[in-house]
């Protein structure tokens, strides 16, 4: 009889205990298992440490190749790990695929969409950032970013779907509309994703279409400000510029996106008829601000041991915390951030809660920043010195595999981009058959 | 000037020759792109023949391993290839991507959705089959069968979703019932699915989850018949009964479906609380038929040619045809006989058009018809001799590898599945942020 029933003990033994205040004040919540938030959860793993990962998503993203996957070139699965399998050898750590909706600062408790409440001896928000439409959300169904897997499909399938529905048609004012891509912001992401549209389209166009021309093909990058990469030096700037532009993509310097909607866009009030749109425009930190009560959608302000200001046992990093760093500016909202800031704080508060010690403040080390524009071109900057061209990125390829979270993944990842590198082709050019996308 | 202008004249060279009828009485039309039209379309390639391949998808789908996708083992893009770039070498084939709705055979037409028509001097059709919920399309959304990229994603969904609901509930009835899952129909691909899903969640349960248990899950495997993979000898029949059950699968046989909703299903009347649901007990032919006024949507009956019966330069093969072979019988509804037949129609239909001449009827060359269970188990019947065992599943795994469409799946493919076979990690465990499936 024992061994019937001793499933239903186990069953029994699920999360509510959560719902309870920690017996020994050891309970650490990490909202958020992005970079930041999986760093941090690492660096507490086998310690004597209650640990929590709250996400919303199963998996961690890795953002930086998403522009592949929008581009065909890879396919989700090789740039996405579930975090219960990056955590799964941690014992002490529990993952709860949830979403957050808010923070009782005096209850100390997460709030949850479903009703729960998870109890915290101390909180680690980690909620990244959103893209950034300026106030005009109704724009994101139009001109979708590129922070999820399903809005990085959303792109791959409008993009494939204009050029099918280009070499369709008897109109030839309408192909040329459906062959003029458009990318908002020119920052990394715009300029990654303008030159991957360019040579997705001038390759595949040649070889598998018969009725549209690569020369057909129009990449339109629009940046409100001056330059493009306006975080590089000048230098590498102007390269990348140049080369964007010998791959045939039109970039449009101080112009403003006015309005957006299905298959058209408006810049400096001029209309026009495009294929597809992706929006790369600035971002903005999540809902972590709010639920704390500070006003705007700003970042959260930290101090130099990720503190937030003004609450107890509250820590934020990453995109979410408005830290500063030795030169008095914010540090940027970049994944090496993040990375260094989850890994130090982890390591802080095993220190803090099993040793009761304070931990020396963070101090982040630049690894260099860096964009690819295209096929034998990247650009680096390591404050010191910089790279551009071949050499750079060939480096920017090693660095991006080796930041893969698994071996099976860099392993995948590196032979697509050999394979791909030899042949042209894209391997993943599949239009879902989703009425929703 | 010539320069500028040089584009839109090519524009307006589009598929808009296709409305009026050849000049040479050479086009054929192949509708389908599936492993039939695709054998056709390339044995045609090359000829002076002005070949036109319509598909509403812009993909060949390798449905064989279509349960791997759906059980997070692999990624849609390994086993799906553009129709256009597995035609692109053959100048010859024009790929439109376009969905058929009828067939005008007086004018010899096909009818588009959007109200275009393609003219044809020979029409092959090769539509493929589809799902038989035998009267009950509306289980459809609650059941997904295994026909489509997005099916496959929203099992996977399904699949991956019930066990994170069921690590984080308190209440162990719900538990129980999110850890029952329930594949319908007992051929190759419920037999697969089922086996599949067992090694999936013990495996996953056991390493990454802290509150469920490898012991709590189900998987109830449905069948109407008296026993399993009926198309084989009873032999391999009773070994892969007697494998499902050691992996943990409950084998349900001579019973039936008799309701399915949203995450419950009633079987003989008896209806219960489930997770995950997934059909695939017994295909239909597609709309073919009926764009040919034949009765029922029943399988195009064609000659020992595959003519249709009854019609002027109208084929049919693969699931669509009913084509009889040496004994009488049908052929079945499989891969390898839609493969032979469209290599065999597009050579046959060279011979005709080019040189006048009449090909020898069709004979089908049977290659072996084979079930994977799972880890080191499948079986093969060879007609003559069978094969079972750690043996069959090797030569499974190496016959399915070398189906794949091009070399780059092949070495994807083959990665994954040594690194899944050290490791026993599933690399596809992704939840998308997708409200639609």
């Amino acid at each position: 009889m024992l061994q019937t029933s001793a499933p239903d003990a186990r069953l029994a033994s699920d999360h509510s205990d959560l719902t309870t205040p920690s017996a020994d004040g050891r309970r650490v919540v990490i909202v958020g298992g992005g970079f930041g938030g999986l760093a941090c959860a690492r660096a507490m793993g086998r310690a004597a440490l209650d640990v929590v990962m709250i996400d919303r998503r199963n998996h961690n993203l890795f953002q930086p190749l998403l522009y592949q996957v929008a581009t065909a070139a890879l396919s989700p699965a090789d740039i996405a790990e579930p975090i219960r399998k990056s955590l799964g050898k941690c014992r002490n750590v529990r993952v709860l695929m949830a979403e957050v909706v808010g923070v009782d600062t005096t209850a100390k408790r997460v709030l949850l969409a479903d009703g729960q409440t998870v109890a915290y001896d101390c909180l680690v928000l980690a909620t990244g950032s959103k893209y950034n439409y300026f106030g005009h959300d109704e724009w994101q169904e139009a001109a979708p970013g590129l922070k999820t897997i399903r809005e990085a499909r959303q792109i791959r399938q409008r993009l494939l779907s204009a050029f099918e529905r280009a070499e369709a048609t008897s109109d030839p004012e309408e192909a040329r509309a459906l062959l003029t891509s458009v990318v908002i912001g020119g920052g990394p992401t715009g300029v990654e994703m303008a030159g991957a549209i360019s040579e997705l389209g001038r390759f595949m166009v040649g070889r598998d279409f018969r009725n549209i021309r690569p020369e057909d093909l129009r990449v339109l990058l629009v940046e409100a400000g001056p330059r493009i990469l306006a975080a590089f030096p000048e230098e590498l700037t102007d390269y990348a510029a140049d080369y964007l532009r010998k791959m045939g993509v039109d970039i449009l310097l101080g112009q403003r996106v006015t309005d957006v909607g299905p298959g058209r866009i408006a810049i400096n009030g001029a209309e026009m008829a495009v294929g597809a749109i992706i929006w790369g425009a600035g971002v903005k930190p999540s809902a972590a601000a709010r639920w704390l009560g500070l006003s705007g959608d700003g970042r959260v302000p930290v101090d130099s041991r990720l503190a937030v200001e003004g609450f107890q046992d509250i820590y934020a990093l990453g995109d979410t915390a408005l830290a500063l760093g030795a030169d008095g500016k914010p540090y940027p909202a970049l994944a090496q951030v993040a990375k260094q800031q989850g890994h130090y704080l982890g390591k802080a508060l095993n220190k803090r809660i099993l040793d009761g010690a304070v931990a020396a403040p963070f101090i982040f080390r630049n690894r260099g920043n860096t964009a690819v524009i295209g096929r034998n071109a990247a650009i680096f900057d390591f404050g010191s010195w910089r790279l551009k061209g071949r050499l750079a990125w060939l480096l920017w390829a090693i660095v991006h595999v080796f930041l893969l979270i698994s071996f099976e993944k860099r392993l995948l990842v590196s032979i697509q981009w050999i394979w791909r590198y030899i042949t042209r082709q894209r391997g993943a050019r599949i239009i879902d058959e989703d009425p929703h996308l």
